[in-house]
């Protein structure tokens, strides 16, 4: 039986808090499976490594420990109470194998060096078949292109003469893909996604997806607008206001953070419908919300002989209870393609992201029914 | 070229009016298609009539004229402001192929006998090729089973004794399928489907779908439920509150009626989610509401760690507009498919109706897919 | 200083136990007085009894007790974690005040008897000034009218012979008026409201208040209403719909209750507009969202020139965390006018229930303003 | 019998003409006078100038016509459809007392006189006893202050020398001090609202009102917030969003002209709630609306024991609608003060503006009883 390894870029987080006890709860069964799409009976066949086969592992800045998050969150609503407590051994264990993460002051290449052999440590230590790097930490300013960006050989040139050239969230990527890692990026952050270091990718065969997890609003977009367009209804507005607390809420309050956020949102509609109508779009911190959020959508359309409707809607939901589950899908599916061999951008993995690498299918159903066929597809371990 | 006909029952009310002004206007060149999904690319290339080829008549016990009707349509803001004037020799036209509907004194037989004439005469007079006989009456109370229903003969027996053993909507489906049109039933009463019925329709080889058009709350959730079915995220209760203005409000104000409405509305979500969460459901007949309704659906969901979620959503539609050309599609689809030689239910049409006949399928987009492939079926004409 | 006593009727329900857990907590020093109307600074001059003055007692038929009960709320997020284990010793002695409540196969009057004496030792063990009996039970089915309620000695002609002719809230409302206490209903339940007990209540100057609580969907209403009303703006449909879970939600599930609580909320709009909209209203149980509440409302209203708009609100609250501290206010005010020699039906906490006893008043502003006038009339203790 | 002139600035936008086809319609008996305080009972006792004696006529850069707008409206369903054919003879000759607006490029000195000599001339050829000036033009950006706001004698000089230093909407409120009309601003803009203009408004007795009519999403909070407040009930946070087509949704996407909105509907939460909570706000331009808007709002508050909970709404109004019978009002009510001898700012108008002048009371009920007491005291005329 294989072992497989998640590494979390910002394990002290909410996120990936939430998948560190929910998949500890599983393993101990006390809770079920609810939102983990792999749990579901159509994927019962494919060939993944079992959630109680997952070692956990991670880099952060923060220092509070896991325990110590997860009764924050417990407090919040977002993990029942109780649970950190019967849960103190194993979230002690997994909080140990928490590594400092990339500091702002760091040489780049350093830095780079220093992750790399945690990776290569981690997957040494607990015996692990394959190891998953996943980015969860707060979204990054956009990305300013450069230079260096554009090829491997100069990125490198620049790292080796001590320039600032990558974006944090990119020198996790250049590390897991050093170490030999698949590469998944639930944010809206660059990681990967850099010529430069997609040529890396390439060269060593990584397995990655991405960007930025589908969990609320996009992901129900991404069945309304479906549905306006097969019945031939043109939607002349789409309005939406996001109002989110929490550590995720104050990053996005800094509007070159919020630009990317808003960037990454902004994809699917044009795509779906097939024109832009028009989409004012708002992120709003809003404090005393804590871990929830909540979206109001406002679509306004036409149908027969021009006559105008409307259509609203109020999401209200927890984003770490959403992305948590759908996290350990991913060390999972990663895990089983990087075993199957594969290697590039898993476009099969679209139905998570809200801007699917490999892919401009945004469509739901249609990134579901890719999913489970290319589930079809992998090596039986 | 085919020439084909469209028969109403119900041929004044709303529906039946926006879609004989729709198609007037379209052929004039006035509307664009907006809302008639044979009209999107995909189905460019589908062997279907043209809207401009429909020639429309119909049945009703109302005498307003459909010129009339189309005014006060206007006055609602259903149908653009100056349209009925400009298309009024067309509507006149259409009014005078408008006969009267079946009495309630009237002995069935005589009233199968006479509406069976006029849709022969129809045909005849017009040159049409195929006639498409399609339900737009008010909803019927719920239909108490009776032994008349069991069997063809049984029917036969008790009709020829006087017996009143059918829902008014049954005997329109009895003319149609005797006088060898095809039938649409885009309401949620009894029309065809008594195995009665269905035995003559076999028999006949009666081309047919239905039943209730699926416009509004019930679309939106045939794309939400499979949303959160996909992401394997537990619906536990789905409450919706329906206000609806106008004939079709106030019909439903009786609750006998109300109560078939409801059921039809009923089926789609446990079959979508494999399971029944709790799902009150309300009509009311709200006046100043006129031909517009408004929807409200509380929908509350578990995630990971039994974390409690809800999504709410208000739909604001104008019934006849999303309705009408749902109707002209049928009316193209169903031509098409009696030209080709088929017969019995249509379950490729499934994706209009929320109690798609001969299909257990309610997601909207695996209807959309299966409406495809059937269209790429039909003989070209 | 006076000491008063707060005797609940439904003393273990989730009202009961948040006012009991709430006040200790206050007494404490662990919470702020959020919710509490009697300690704006508005009414910081008013003489009333402090809420750590408050003794409580009561009858309930439910055996589990208030610390259980009190975890319970704290696992619903109505109650703080942690807060029933620090009160654990006050829950218990005033869980050890709780005396059994009537059984529906006691003799009426002997049943009367019972708590009347009940509430006299009350009074003397804990050496209490006044004590107020505040109805919280579940909400009753609608009283038949009978001929045994229309005056005093008819009555008690009635109980003498064994006749059932009370429904179980004026079994308690008939004790606290005997018993020399001051009476609050905050159900819709009959409670007091019969000419006989009336009679009683007037020969022995009690005073009283009720009845149901204002604490969501119509509490907003009495402020909306009057904004329409204000502006000449015409409601033409008032439609509202209710989600409710927990006890309350289950007993609204029957419905007998549910008329009851139905006509409740239904005095206020027509009385605030000075005309009857159409207002079609519903209340459903919907049994996972547990203590919480969820309304929808949909206001179409009229404008210059006839133009029609809508207004849409939902409200989601938690009942007991609104109601708890009314009660608590109530105690205080109910306490405070029999101490200064008040009687009859106190109009000027009007503010607190949606079918305010002695006061045709519903708008919420001239409400407060009366209750603070009154305020202003209390004797000095 | 007195004789009344409105003169609005902005005489052929859409508030404008929908006062303007409204009195008219008024005055001819085919409409109702919903939407007009005016018109209540509670107000008929006042001793007000008649709807069908007030003369209108106005400002407007704009050169379509009246009737056309009318039309315009019309097909917005603003106006019901075949009014403005109806009242085209009165359409017309208001539109002949449509002047020339402020150009960009004139002086404003004899931009000033221009416009001080219109009102004039207004008043003289159609013998009116009081004219009001009501600014109806789109809202400006935020006015940078000034050296030569601080007094009329550094106004002066500077108007004097050329400079170009006040905001085009107070050329007109000079004018109206100037001409000795009342002034009323219905809108954001600076208006009279600069020291030098308010000396000049002291030195001839000028009786002013504003500013920015409250009429949507502020009316509401005007009564919800009070409610929170009366309950004690602490408000965490109130987000809006506001979508607006139409002229004042596209003045509005200009970023320094919504701000200025923006700090009027900032201003009222904080005084009726004595503290600020987190309250983001937008507007967005959403082309298609056209005279509509749709406000969303999410109210988060917390209740006894710190429980949070939530209040949305959604308002979907016509401003146009909303806002012109309270314009007719205010003419009604300026012109009766102006000729009952008052001056200065009239506080009891505060009821109508979202930045009441005179006036820190925010609370629209009390707003509404101070309104009805001042109406009390106006002189018969």
């Amino acid at each position: 039986m294989s072992r497989i390894g998640a590494w979390f870029v910002g394990a002290r987080g909410s996120v990936a808090t939430t998948a560190q006890v929910g998949a500890a709860a599983m393993a101990a069964g006390l809770v079920p499976s609810t939102g983990m799409v792999t749990e579901l009976p159509l994927l019962a066949e494919a060939p993944l490594p079992g959630v109680d086969e997952i070692v956990f592992g991670g880099h952060d800045v923060a220092t509070v420990t896991l325990a110590k998050r997860a009764e924050q969150l417990a407090a919040e609503g977002v993990i029942p109470h109780g649970l950190p407590r019967i849960l103190a051994a194993q979230l002690e264990a997994a909080d140990g194998r928490i590594l400092p993460g990339a500091e702002d002051g760091e040489p780049q290449a350093a830095a780079i060096g220093r992750l790399t052999r945690d990776l290569r440590r981690f997957r040494d230590e607990h015996g692990l078949d394959e190891v998953v790097v996943v980015n969860l930490a707060s979204v990054e300013p956009v990305c300013e292109p450069q230079p260096a960006h554009a090829s491997l050989d100069a990125l490198r040139a620049a790292l080796a003469v001590g320039e600032h050239v990558l974006p944090t969230s990119s020198l996790y990527a250049f590390a897991a893909v050093e170490a030999g890692c698949a590469y998944v990026n639930f944010t809206p952050s660059t990681g990967i996604q850099l010529p430069a270091l997609l040529e890396l990718a390439e060269e060593r065969g990584t397995v990655w997806a991405g960007r930025d997890g589908k969990t609320g609003e996009t992901l129900v977009k991404t069945v309304l607008a479906p549905m306006f367009a097969m019945r031939n209804l043109r939607v002349r507005s789409w309005a939406g206001t996001n109002l989110l607390g929490g550590g995720d809420g104050a990053a996005l309050a800094d509007p070159q953070r919020r630009e990317a956020k808003l960037e990454a949102k902004d994809a699917c509609l044009p795509s779906l419908l097939g024109y832009r109508p028009q989409m004012p779009l708002h992120i709003d911190h809003v404090e005393d919300m804590g871990e929830w959020k909540t979206a109001w959508d406002h679509v306004s359309f036409e149908g027969f002989l021009g006559v105008g409707m409307t259509m609203q809607f109020t999401w209200q939901g927890c984003d770490s209870a959403l992305a948590a589950p759908l996290v350990l899908d991913l060390v999972r599916l990663a895990g089983a393609a990087q075993q199957s061999g594969q290697h590039g951008p898993l476009d099969a993995l679209g139905f998570y992201f809200k801007e699917p690498a490999g892919s401009d299918e945004h469509q739901l159903d249609r990134q579901f029914v890719a999913l489970l066929r290319w589930a079809d597809t992998l090596d039986p371990r």
